[in-house]
């Protein structure tokens, strides 16, 4: 059995750190989360530099990595907007993310759009990427519940999933912004979008703000589910309760699946030594366990 | 839908805390744990002060909680052998904990015996604690893997389980001392012990070393299980690796069971006071995500 990891900290783990890193220290760690034998690792995203400062350098960043010979199929980026799109596809990026959420409020406060507003700038750049040939990935956040509106529905998770496919997405993501999820939700939410999509085609972003994260991981792996999103060494925050985590660590989710024989092409080593040079450069400490106890047994 | 929750910190957690506290402090936070609603605290072991210096006054703290009214039915105490026994009796200690291990180096390096040598000590214990109407409960260490033996023996498990069953235990707690068990070998464990046992007699004891412990209770709760131990706060650490965790962190259960409306008795903003307690009077902050995300919350 395996599962596929799509390691997010380069982007949705570095932009809810506040410590500004110098380009060079963001590409040497995709460089060396690329050795520990990520596919997939979302490596920046096209945003507006005084929304996101952590992101200012996103063009930079590619050039870094492009010098450097990296495979682009491998490095998807965010982009927000036809505008971010340009500048990506200028430089060479093959795979880009759109967002958006089950949540109203969430997109107003997140996006200043409705969910209807928001499908207007995602076709915009789905339809623009197909013709340059990109892949694109959809990400819907707030799928387990909404800091501002508690529950969300199942129903509107349905329509934006469809229409994310409908625009062109190869997957999506289904995000857990929050870390309100529980695994019996999980289970309910797996059996009711199975109903409805190609489960191959998601993938399940969970966040640890409750220590929850692995359980729903386990869950959703029990129901079929085989790719789920990661921050290294669980970087980020949670901008919803600060000094609360933020997206489930990679190490927690690798070393869960490596007990349980599961293969994720992921060296555990590899990937703790990417996070220590990333942690030591932010100047924080890991709260992920996983990764405590790699290093505890080192000592 | 109800679980319960064995409430550890003041023994298992505290034990692996080097700070010796004031018998007074840990009175304190027993009583602030009974008031969040638990019905069972192991409340201190009558071990030899020189192998386990912050269990050395005992005795006081049982004075000292007797002297507060409490009801003894809710404070078991470990016990290791006759002369424990005999101190805890005199206090009026109403129901006792005996321990061993599946594993015969563990046994060895933890209590100098065998798995068999240990069994003579329990059913002096047992068949003492018998004649005075005590409870005995057993604890079972090393059952998802030992650190000196690697994997443990499910045939051993089933011997000592039922040896402890047959001496009158009326609850076993099944250990993963050093949070290595993964949650579809709790499954497959739980199927095995349910050929043979009431699982309704069984109890589960998760540590959180590498950050497992929920999605292993979970897959234990989904078989069936209902009884769970853990540490409020997530106090002690694990004395195989260094800053590792130790026991899983009481909040961390009771805030996924809460969010699964399966209810656990304890109240999570009292439990989160007495945690906030006791590791202020350690010096120390807590590794367990739901305690982090509710006092974040609260700021």
């Amino acid at each position: 059995m395996s599962v596929r990891i799509i390691e997010v900290g380069p982007r949705d783990g570095l932009q809810n750190e506040k410590k500004i890193l110098d380009t060079q220290v963001k590409a040497e760690f995709i460089l060396k989360l690329l050795s520990a034998g990520f596919q997939t690792i979302e490596a920046t995203s096209f945003v507006r530099a005084d929304k996101i400062p952590q992101m200012a350098d996103a063009q930079e960043l590619m050039k870094s990595l492009i010098a450097a010979k990296v495979d682009l199929n491998k490095l998807p980026c965010l982009v927000p907007n036809l505008k971010g799109l340009e500048v990506a596809g200028d430089l060479g990026v093959r795979e880009i993310a759109v967002f958006t959420a089950t949540s109203e409020k969430f997109n107003q406060k997140n996006i200043n759009a409705s969910i209807d507003e928001s499908f207007v700038r995602i076709a915009e750049v789905c339809n623009t990427a197909k013709k340059s040939g990109k892949k694109v990935r959809g990400y819907v956040s707030t799928v387990f519940g909404c800091p501002y509106e508690g529950k969300t529905s199942l129903e509107t998770l349905k329509k934006v999933t469809q229409s994310l496919f409908d625009l062109g997405c190869y997957e999506v993501s289904l995000g857990d912004t929050i870390g309100i999820g529980h695994p019996e939700q999980v289970q309910k939410i797996y059996k009711e979008v199975k109903k409805h999509f190609d489960t191959s085609k998601l993938a399940w972003h969970f966040h640890d703000t409750r220590g929850i994260a692995l359980a729903n991981i386990f869950a959703a792996y029990q129901e079929g589910a085989r790719a789920f999103d990661s921050s290294a060494g669980g970087l980020g925050g949670c901008p919803y309760a600060k000094g609360a985590s933020g997206n489930v660590a990679t190490e927690d989710v690798v070393q869960m699946f490596n007990l349980m024989e599961v293969d994720t092409g992921v060296d555990l080593a590899k990937l703790a030594d990417a996070s220590t040079y990333i942690l030591q450069a932010l100047g924080r400490s890991s709260a992920s366990k996983a990764y405590q106890a790699i290093i505890a047994e080192k000592v």
